[in-house]
């Protein structure tokens, strides 16, 4: 039977503190190209690799159960990617088919836990867009902002770490709306991509803001309707704020925290009563029953240029350890992806 | 024309730092018995004052614009009250008419805002619980819990502030309801009125509890489906390590946190996001609409016995001050009441 090398990004020991590549080291194992006698499940060929901000608290040993498990030291990471099926003993899945989803990050994988991938029917986009605009990252814009939010026209939409991944797709998205868009991004080509590319109306770099409130008093005047929260700490602070009656905020993720020994503390929370504020935190693959619905919202603004997408698109899994801690200091600018084969 | 001596509570000057009785006097105006010659409104003999936590708020310089507006040192204070109309330009009431709403902390009102006031129908019930059951605080109670955490029989409640106005109606709509009920409060007294009186499942003093989370544990170790806010801080911080997945929280009140210069950082907002907690700040004025609704649930109760009420009640405008402030050191057993005149 045919064998391959298999190139695999290994996590070396928990992160403790804030994430360096050194926790992560290559390997190479052979592998059979056909799932061995009796197994069950899918084998993949991993295409592309998403490098997502959740991931850091699996590299951590997690004391308290949460929804996502600590990776095993001295085994492959895992997470979202695109793949190529090259056997499947899978009712749902014969070999060539396209499927993104759950999967390890090495170069060939056997997927036990079929129910987490989805089959990729449409390929007139590019396949790395399964990473992001439509895989999960899109999803939890779409899921977040128009499921969670109930948003306006001409409402008032503040998002932060707004150029990412998720961000950029959710300020589109109001903008479609016709509600009013700001975000929030670390350096000065992310601002100019928010307002020349993705269309915002106003945008500005955090870090230049010694004063938070004050930017959001410049750039947002009438307060805020919707904020999409990416960032926490001080951000949602300053925020609070600034909440217009009704307002509401949807907890995505809180990726200033992550890598704090204590998160910080948050003050202006009395602020939820006076202005009636709802906030709703919300984990995306709960919502995966509604793929289909956002695909078919998505796929027409794809194709008519209402919806674009921009990408940080790293070569070859030797790249993925730095690619997935540049997270955590912003190095990427949209969506981090690694191609480990482009067929 | 009639005129009588009418006694009022003033606020003497702004409240800054944590309130006594010295801020507010007494005074004596005096005042005829009808309305004069072009005047709108109503005119109310006052019967029973109530002491609410959010008053604190309209005794302090409010730099921002918020839902109340500062009191105005020179004038009398003003709240909710139950009061008799003596006379009336409004076609809405007539001489003789029960009501309850805004009114001022004095003998007799003159009130234009008569939108404010509700007309008492049902009165083989102490009229003094249209400050607290079946007025404003009872609302509270019924707004927060029923309308906003779409509670379920079986699920875990937790209630801070349990045996006060608000929590003690919480608590027995949840037990109502057949959930598991635990509360909080600062005194053994209180704690045994929230067992005994009004059948909480479990209720601690969380000023003999050094560690919160700790306490929480012990007494909800399956933790918390459903928190019903009413103090903020430090609390707030230990419920977010202990709620279940797709857990609410009514964001009624922070009152630990109303007389601090800034307020206390809350570090476990990330939890909201882990456990998809919605957290929902809400004003039950925006509810009066359900005023009637809430009366044709909760009456039937009362008259059978199932919903009972504990108030603490003082005589006199003089007490007035002192019951207020006692509101923040939890001197308080229950609904706080001022008996202005019996009839
Ligand atoms: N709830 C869910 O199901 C779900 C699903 C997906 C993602 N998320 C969350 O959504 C957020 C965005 O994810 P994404 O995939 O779109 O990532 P991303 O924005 O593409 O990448 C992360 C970005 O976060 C910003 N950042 C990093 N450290 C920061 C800090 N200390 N303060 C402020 N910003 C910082 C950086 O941008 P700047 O240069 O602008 O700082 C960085 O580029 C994350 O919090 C993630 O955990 C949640
Ligand atoms: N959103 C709205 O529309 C609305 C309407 C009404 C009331 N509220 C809020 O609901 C909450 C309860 O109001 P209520 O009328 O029922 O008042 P209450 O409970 O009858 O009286 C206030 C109680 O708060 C407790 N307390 C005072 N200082 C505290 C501190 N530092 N830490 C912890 N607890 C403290 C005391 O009880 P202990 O002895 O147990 O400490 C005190 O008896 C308040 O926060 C109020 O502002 C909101």
């Amino acid at each position: 039977m045919a064998q391959v090398r298999n190139k695999q990004v290994i996590l070396k020991e928990y992160v403790s503190g804030f994430p360096d590549e050194s926790y992560m080291s290559l390997n190479t194992t052979i592998l059979p190209l056909k799932l061995p006698e009796g197994s069950s499940g899918v084998l993949l060929k991993n295409l592309y690799l998403s490098c997502d901000p959740y991931m850091i608290n699996r590299m951590r040993k997690l004391n308290t159960p949460s929804y996502v498990e600590s990776f095993e030291p001295g085994t492959p990471i895992n997470g979202y990617g695109v793949a190529k099926i090259l056997d499947s003993r899978s009712p749902n899945f014969k070999e060539g088919d396209l499927v993104w989803g759950r999967t390890g990050w090495e170069e060939y994988s056997i997927i036990k836990a079929t129910e987490s991938l989805f089959k990729i029917h449409d390929t007139d986009v590019p396949l790395s867009y399964y990473t992001g605009l439509l895989g999960m990252p899109g999803m939890t814009a779409y899921v977040g902002f128009h499921e969670l939010c109930s948003p306006k026209q001409g409402e008032h939409v503040f998002i932060s770490a707004a150029s990412g991944a998720v961000g950029q797709l959710v300020g589109q998205f109001a903008k479609l709306l016709g509600c009013h868009v700001v975000g929030s991004a670390g350096s000065k080509e992310k601002v100019d991509l928010l307002k020349n590319k993705f269309g915002f109306d106003e945008a500005f770099n955090y870090k230049e803001e010694p004063d938070l409130d004050a930017a959001l008093k410049r750039y947002l005047p009438e307060g805020i309707d919707i904020y999409f929260e990416n960032v926490g700490g001080k951000m949602l602070d300053a925020v609070l704020l600034n909440m217009r009656v009704h307002g509401r905020i949807a907890v995505c993720g809180m990726i200033s925290q992550y890598n704090l020994e204590k998160p910080e503390g948050v003050h202006n929370l009395m602020h939820l009563i006076s202005k009636r504020v709802r906030m709703q935190g919300f984990i995306v693959s709960d919502h995966y029953h509604l793929y289909t619905k956002f695909l078919e919202l998505i796929l027409p603004h794809i194709k008519q240029g209402n919806i674009v997408y921009v990408e940080d698109v790293v070569e070859g899994l030797e790249s993925a350890p730095a690619a997935l801690v540049g997270l955590y200091s912003g190095r990427n600018v949209g969506k981090q992806v690694v191609v480990v084969s482009r067929e």
